[in-house]
């Protein structure tokens, strides 16, 4: 297989080897339905707690306070609707650049009697307090705002809003999904009701997240049935994904510091050669993921030089991937405030473990030549 | 890992062979968002294409029927809430020996306002065509019966049950998680709404299952967001499980007679053990799975002779295992009528590829030996 240089780590990250490893005898001698009453459902159970134990160690929670669901797409879901299945309909905010796997259940709850507002952004895509605070002042039952955003990468200050938020008494949720493994994601420190993980964005297998929830939100199960996960998620759990979840979140807590500056040292030189190519960074003075770099090219169309930088080599992102079917111009930049044209242009490389200098430098120097060529045709068409 | 003879292939099954070929690649060097619009995104999208393919194609489905879902408790809540969600809320109709993934969310509905009726089976587990028919007369809007009972075995005339469905003008919907692999599945000719199915009791991966959909049936997602399956389940697609789930499929279709004649003899070797040994076979006299025995025996605790049978090296069910964190006799066979003592003494066995002739009589050497053991236990207590 062709195997382009991969600059796309926020979209999904290859198995890191201790994670294979892990997973490895559960594809083979291995296996077991964990609610089974014999040696191999005990072992299987005894995985799943391991993991359990792990996740929760890396975000300083407590196991019983992890709940494996599918991936984070479905704990964002299960806590919304989870929580709102139980109350009466109220108010629900959620912030604008929230990924489309809280926008749209949002969406779905507003059309279901739900009052759905908003929450705005600055021009570097950092919650705007005034606004977040008139929200709060009428007392909404739900809020979700994410830890780090999957485009630009810009951090909140998630401590700070959900002690707002408990003021107003309302339930505070964050999708941490992106965080998780970038920068340090502590439960406690967050104080936030409910928060939601995903192993496949860390060195995991795609197929298993978590919901990590204060145990005094009741929720409704999304998957109803069997009674695994504390009734809150049912179906026969998936032991080879958990277990790989567990040992990624245990290697995420590792060196992380160390990993951060290494990857933000990298993002650095990607920026000044970004710069000088024109490009303009988004959020770049805001507080930001240390891997991940959105930037805009005035006069080009993103998706046709993403396509063009894979057939060079290098494999990036123009929206977010979960969005890209859709042709629609990034929503966390039109939040922001910047133009659809230059939204339209936008790239995200987000770096990840095995990427090196050399892989950068040889990004560049593809971008800078597909640009040239790109700027020509369109200076011929004009 | 001490390795009991494995007996409990309705619960979970080992990974196939050829299943575990096809997903080592993505244990390695292949990874990928199938949303992602480069290399490896592509090559991601085109192996859940593939494997699409091979499901619809084992059930003689389109392949846009089939809708990948994290696995059969998820599909089954998908069909039945998605389809509430859109619907006035009316009457709905499962049948009293459903799984639990069928009949929790009934129960969810009907605390939202839905009318729930449980169609009765008779003392075999086959449904009551009169009272089904009763039922029908007041036009539910949805209605669930299964193709093979996880614990009996039982099969039910989906065609038939579904034709009569189709005149009420209700939404049939069938689980036939346990039924793939063993029997023949046939979406055209069961003529149903919507089938659900399983990945991981036929050899492929836990994390994978797939809702068949005929598509004049609308759906609201139980998880929104990104878009993927249509709009019907985002989230980053499970690419390793998808395309061993579609592998597991393939090789189901392949010789499935002689492997289902193979069980049959080996259960009906396995019956005639049982019944010297004074067993009582549940739903003896009906269409059942080829696989799979269940058996009660008077004045024994099933669960007690489970962890005995396991001890002495044979993985075995009491109740179905995702519902055996439940202390509580079988739903299934309490629905049949059976008396809750000697359901309470109720065992499984689901026989699968690796199993043979001598795995049963070692079996029934080491049930014959516990069972008088505690029969004696019995006699003294009395």
């Amino acid at each position: 297989m062709f195997a382009p240089v991969y600059l796309d780590h926020n979209a999904t990250t290859p198995l890191s080897e201790a994670v294979r490893e892990a997973m490895l005898p559960w594809f083979g001698e291995r296996f077991g339905n964990a609610s089974s009453r014999h040696e191999y459902g005990r072992s299987a159970r005894q995985a799943i707690d391991e993991a359990r134990a792990r996740v929760a160690a890396a975000v300083n929670a407590h196991p019983t306070e992890v709940i494996f669901t599918s991936g984070g797409s479905e704990a964002n879901n299960l806590f919304l609707k989870g929580a709102a299945a139980l109350l009466k309909p109220g108010r629900l905010a959620v912030s604008a650049i929230e990924h489309p796997c809280v926008r749209e259940p949002a969406r779905q709850l507003q059309r279901s009697g739900w009052q759905r507002q908003e929450i705005p952004v600055d021009g570097n895509g950092r919650i705007n307090i005034d606004a977040f605070r008139q929200i709060l002042a009428e007392a909404p039952a739900l809020v979700s705002v994410m830890l780090a955003n999957n485009e630009t990468g810009v951090l909140q200050d998630i401590p700070a809003l959900a002690a707002e938020v408990r003021v107003a008494r309302g339930w505070m949720h964050c999708d941490a999904v992106q965080a998780l493994g970038k920068v340090a994601v502590d439960f406690r420190s967050l104080a936030v009701h409910g928060l939601t993980l995903s192993s496949h964005k860390l060195g995991g297998p795609i197929g298993a997240g978590a919901l990590v929830l204060d145990k005094r939100v009741e929720l409704a199960p999304l998957v109803a049935g069997g009674g695994q996960e504390r009734n809150l998620r049912s179906g026969t759990e998936n032991v080879m994904a958990i277990v790989g979840f567990g040992v990624a979140c245990e290697q995420a807590a590792v060196g992380l510091a160390e990993r951060a500056g290494r990857l933000e040292a990298l993002r650095l030189h990607l920026e000044e050669g970004l710069s000088a190519l024109g490009a303009q960074i988004f959020s770049a003075s805001a507080p930001r993921l240390p891997n991940t770099s959105f930037f805009g090219l005035a006069g080009i169309d993103g998706e046709t030089l993403v396509a063009k930088l894979d057939r060079a080599g290098y494999a990036v992102a123009s929206g977010s991937a979960c969005s890209s079917a859709n042709p629609e111009p990034s929503h966390t930049l039109l939040a922001m405030g910047v133009e659809p044209e230059l939204a339209r242009s936008a790239v995200r490389v987000s770096l990840g473990a095995g990427n090196t200098r050399q892989d950068v430098d040889g990004f560049l120097a593809a971008l800078g030549e597909n640009l040239a060529k790109l700027r020509t045709l369109t200076a011929i068409a004009v």
